[in-house]
């Protein structure tokens, strides 16, 4: 399936989502291009970017295990996505990110990290950076309190009640120089899917993101998550999410928009309600108007998590350039 | 230089002496094996051994470093050497440390982890551990007080100026197969230098291994340190050196005993005197007798360290079989 023709793609994201849609499109091109969000402060990745300064190296992580060849240097590719579980002051430090983290310091860059971490796991594209500023993410909610760093907006103790406003950098960040070459030269810019404010948002708050988006030829799509988040999209339809992405992008950017439809066991329904107060998206497509393509279907993987089937997505997101 | 008549050479060890002489002969064969003492318990190997009951990974290290190839994956050689200088728990690790316990976790053994690492450093020949029991070295000082853990014992805060009657290890450790199968195979075996009773010897109480190097048909030399160390070896001469080591692998098993001679610069002796209370080794070649080829002469690197030169001590080293 991979040709000298394979399309150009860039995916723009962060954590998990972002992991399924590379994993997907790489059997279709090797030309693909993820850019990741600088703004994660959680975890190992948070006392990482405390202790060494460094920008946060989770999603960077991520995105390079996605595109490494998983025939090859298998040993490396485990290591990266070791854990440890033991240690004081080493449990729960991701190796990748001890890694990620270690080069930072001889390379004396991140970027150049980030490009030889690549080298070495032998991935088929390039990880970039979003920007090289060191910045955080600040939420506003409904009240006006303001909170501050990406793992307290993700793990909302505030007011899990009140709704976010809207979310911010501090301070502002530009966008890294090679990220708006990746977009310009792509035939397809894949957004999401991902946490709305935590993890697809944080890209599009970087100043350049938006203008490269609106002058690129290339189509834009933003696959629409399944499930909601509580503390953060509780009862957001498609249309919803379109209308936030929308307003950090600006209108008439999206060409295509993924919504996911069916595929709910109710036994799965159940418990994602039970444990983590999360209910679908509604899949209101009449609401997204006719100024975008709407592909929708059963995305899922089955299983016991809703998720995206990362072969039944990359499908989805090929329709949009005519495949 | 290197043919496909080069040599078999075992090289007998543990820290920076092994380290020398592995980077020396590399260049004369391909046909190295480092066997590396398995009882350092100090600094960051010692708490990785406490937290993971893994093996010290520390020597292991030294030694994959020293075969790795320096044009090829200079990458990961540099961050096999990386040491973190920050981070709360990190501080202080040995990325090359990490890495072995990490790849030990994967693997399940610390013999595949060394196995694997010396994969991806491209080591030319093999690194193998003296035993793969989890043992501590003991000594017993000439009052009858016992002294346990390595690192208590290379950093004696416990009556410096008491002697070490011997050594021995705490459990008995069984040698590890293959380093027997090696030592059989080989043309040479090489021990030391390094410190007495914290690197060389603690390879020689294993059980099973003087019995491998009184069978073996190789040439045994034993190349002495240049200086001694203040509380292990206070006012050793060369004799008194090859008198311990004789006394745990048996008489008539030393083939040969290199001896450096001269090339001590009068502000370098200072310097050791008043910093590390070290002295250099009398070269008390007499006393040797006649039953050991001798080989003396100035092996040192020059420069502002006291250390045999990697080139120097190969080429006496090879003398040994008549190169």
């Amino acid at each position: 399936m991979l040709s000298s023709r394979s399309p150009r793609i860039v995916v723009i994201g962060g954590g998990t989502g972002t992991f399924t849609v590379l994993t997907g499109l790489k059997e279709y091109t090797n030309k693909l291009t993820a850019v990741v969000s600088m703004a994660d402060s959680g975890g190992s990745t948070g006392v990482l970017r405390d202790e060494f300064g460094v920008l946060p190296p989770g999603d960077v992580r991520r995105a390079l295990l996605a595109l490494s060849s998983q025939e090859e240097q298998t040993t490396l590719r485990k290591l990266f996505d070791y854990r440890f579980m033991r240690g004081n002051g080493l449990s729960g430090h991701s190796f990748g990110n001890l890694f990620l983290t270690a080069l930072s310091e001889i390379t004396g860059s991140q970027v150049k990290a980030i490009r030889e971490a690549g080298r070495l796991l032998n991935i088929s594209g390039k990880v970039l950076p979003v920007t090289t500023i060191d910045t955080h993410l600040v939420a506003r909610l409904e009240d006006g309190t303001l909170i501050r760093g990406e793992t307290n907006i993700d793990i909302r103790l505030v007011r899990p009640d009140l709704k976010i406003l809207d979310v911010f950098l501090s301070p502002k960040a530009s966008l890294y120089k090679p990220v708006a070459t990746e977009i310009n030269k792509a035939d397809l810019v894949v957004i999401g899917p991902g946490d709305l404010y935590t993890s697809v948002i944080p890209n599009l708050l970087v100043e350049g993101l938006s203008e490269a988006l609106s002058k690129t030829s290339a189509k834009v799509v933003y696959v629409c998550n399944i499930m909601n988040k509580h503390g953060e999209t509780d009862g957001f339809s498609a249309s919803m999410f379109v209308g936030e992405i929308n307003k950090y992008v600006g209108k008439n950017v999206l060409s295509a928009v993924i919504v996911n439809e069916g595929g709910f066991p109710k036994r799965l329904l159940k418990k994602y309600a039970k444990t983590e107060k999360a209910y679908p998206v509604r899949a209101d497509l009449k609401n997204l108007g006719n100024q975008v393509q709407v592909i929708s279907g059963d995305f899922t993987t089955g299983g016991t998590l809703l998720r995206h089937d990362p072969g039944k997505l990359a499908k989805a997101i090929l329709r949009v350039l005519g495949n």
